[in-house]
């Protein structure tokens, strides 16, 4: 294999093929032809290492090629070959960085590159080590309190990054964390390992972002150290970054429960077209859905013009089925946030769900008919009663499950919940009204 | 003025004469009439004093009064009293804490009894008050390094609130912050003030508690101190404890625009009833402001009786007019909740929101004619068109006042957004389409 030959491969962005080929050559001689091709294939063929060699190869570059590699790494070029694989093939064809490769592209490249580096380096868009910052300093297991203070002390680096030290082996695997303050409170010639905190959990690269930050922000711990699958050291996540995180999640959150994207900046200063860009897609969404609402009536057409009065309660009665449908997801997509749901809990949350619209259908329907029933009959009465118990149920249970389909499917909950739930509580809460109806009406 | 007149008006809850017959005393004769009345009088007492006689009166008792007035202040009796009073009453006839007490009460209570001494103090349920806790350390401007590290050293307190110490003048103003890490890096000799941050802006105990949290979590300040109205600190905000009062406000904020109460508990093991509790009061306001709806749709009774076909698309616009009604109402809920938007922008945020709504209503018109005339005739085609070009502005305008108003009314915005919007845009729009409909088929 020579270099002409990736070059075509590259060139036609047959990356299968070309993994297929890197993967057969050894350390050596795939160290000899990185060296020789320029920066851009060169990153490309390094990214489709397998992970032991692709560490290997790293170690035995001379440092001008490294540093080339590293800087194309970061490349425009790069990020679209790979940003143009589905996410299985990444997963497949792109290895694990090794941490310390990781942790060299970390600090090597411009915090502006950065995202575009871990795209190509292979880390999920919703991952953690997509907001990664490079470790500031680091405390070794056999340092003394006082070296660790030193390190500190010479560091020129914002406090903020080093409230909290990850506390590495000699291979960099993360074994506890110390509380810098904590250094105040020690004999400076005890180990540091005698003030450190034993390792709890591990925050892993692929671990999604809104997870980890919020467990980050929960046990108020000021600096989060993130780990590769063998949980050596790759980078850290400073509290007001798992902050800033969070409140973006929360943004788009709340923004897409109203049925709007988020804005993403200030209100006020964001021009009408902009604004306007953010909620048309969902009124399009929404409208074409509709319409099936529209189909619906227009089966019940004879019966409507039959008894027009039926026409009255639509508003009501979908407006109750679409509210009882979005608080159920509202509920269980703020709990899948949490991590308090998972997928596993289906079965669990569609009952639960089932069991509340029912009990929700009960309450109303008592009301609702001994109001309805003296002002409009008997017959209508029933009807908007029994809807209301049919109903409730079903829109329960669909808007509880709708979140968790989304979350299986890899999609945002919060994305496809509002639109979708109120369009199907429309057409199925008007399906049971009018078949109802012309039970009881014997229509 | 004696004891057992104290006892009668205070047994009575005649507050204002009780404050007003105080307030005639003077700090010795205060102090006096406290010293021997019953510890809870004698905390009601305490509490209508002025501010400047209280930090006095508070000085000249002695130890062991001021230690049972501190306990009494967190009494059931006491905030049974002092909660009977209405915001007003209570601003009026309770003066602020001065620092100094405040900061004693803060020390001395248990944290279980805090929030309802907290209350008694007269701090507004949703002030940053309500959530301080005690300082751990100071830093003296006149403390040299070495002093305070000795310090941090000493204190057996939790290092999450010894980050950032604030750093005080002899009469316990605020001037500035100091990094307990900067320590670290400073010669031990120095003094405190080299190495402390001035002051940019000071969060006042009277503040919202989640707009000052925000502004901590966002300038990564880990530690946040809170003053008095004269800049003399009273208490600090841990960032874990910010943290978790921006995640119980987004919950809300979430579980309120889904049209739900917020459950603060995990969700699976919640009982059916104590969440259909959580939704069944929406979904009655709901159903009891739909009402509106049969009662516009009655006045047409009539004109959907001659064409039908009218009825097929009262779920498509009450629909899309709904929801771009609480499109507006989330974008402004959220500008309101990230303090970006206030009462002074009204005109400001009522324009914007109408021409959006209206550049929304055309972009839907088009499509929406181009389908369903050849569908549905020409007639029905331009009513449709016409109707969304009329409401989507109505309804983003009302979408997007609503928020305000509910500001202005003190009320959370995001409580009465939902339901009102629904209910007002679906009225509104059956409004619009009718008359539109009656006037172009010439009904």
């Amino acid at each position: 294999m020579d270099a002409s030959t990736i070059r075509t491969l590259t060139a036609d962005r047959d990356l299968p093929r070309l993994a297929a080929a890197v993967r057969r050559l050894g350390s050596s001689a795939t160290t000899d032809l990185i060296a020789q091709l320029p920066a851009t294939e060169a990153a490309v063929v390094f990214r489709l290492l397998p992970k032991t060699v692709s560490v290997d190869v790293f170690d035995r570059l001379d440092r001008g090629t490294r540093s080339d590699l590293i800087t194309a790494l970061g490349t425009t070029e790069l990020t679209t070959i790979f940003a143009d694989l589905d996410p299985e093939d990444q997963s497949r064809l792109v290895d694990e960085l090794p941490a310390g490769v990781a942790t060299k592209l970390l600090s090597a490249v411009a915090p502006a590159d950065l995202d575009a580096v871990m795209a190509v380096a292979g880390y999920d868009r919703n991952s953690i080590a997509r907001r990664m910052s490079p470790t500031a300093v680091v405390a070794w297991a056999d340092d003394t309190v006082a070296e660790v203070a030193d390190r500190i002390r010479a560091a020129d680096v914002d406090l903020a990054d080093v409230r909290l030290l990850p506390v590495l082996t000699a291979d960099r695997t993360l074994i506890g964390t110390l509380d810098a303050l904590a250094l105040l409170r020690c004999d400076p010639h005890a180990p540091v390992t005698s003030a450190m905190d034993p390792l709890e959990t591990v925050t892993h690269t692929s671990e999604d972002q809104e997870t980890a930050a919020r467990a980050a922000l929960r046990d108020g711990v000021p600096v989060l150290p993130v780990c590769d699958s063998e949980n050596r050291l790759v980078g850290i996540v400073p509290i007001d970054d798992a902050a800033r995180i969070i409140a973006e999640a929360d943004e788009a959150d709340f923004a897409l429960s109203g049925g709007t994207q988020p804005l993403y900046r200030r209100y006020l200063p964001t021009p009408i077209l902009t604004i306007a860009r953010t909620r048309i897609v969902w009124l399009l969404v929404l409208a074409v859905s509709a319409v099936l609402t529209v189909h619906v009536l227009e089966i019940f057409e004879s019966t409507l013009a039959e008894v027009v009065a039926l026409a009255l309660f639509i508003p009501l009665l979908t407006g109750i089925g679409g509210n009882t449908g979005s608080q159920a997801a509202t509920t269980v997509t703020r709990a899948l946030a949490m991590d308090e749901v998972g997928l596993r809990d289906f079965a669990r949350v569609a009952a639960k769900e089932f069991t509340t619209g029912l009990t929700l259908g009960v309450l109303l329907a008592v009301p609702a008919f001994a109001i309805a029933s003296p002002l409009y009959g008997l017959d209508i009465g029933t009807i908007i009663g029994l809807t209301l118990i049919v109903n409730c149920p079903i829109a329960a249970l669909v808007g509880g499950s709708i979140p968790l389909a989304a979350k299986a499917c890899r999609v945002d909950p919060a994305v496809v919940s509002t639109p979708f739930i109120s369009t199907f509580c429309d057409a199925s809460g008007l399906l049971v009204y009018f078949t109802i109806a012309i039970t009881i009406m014997g229509l």
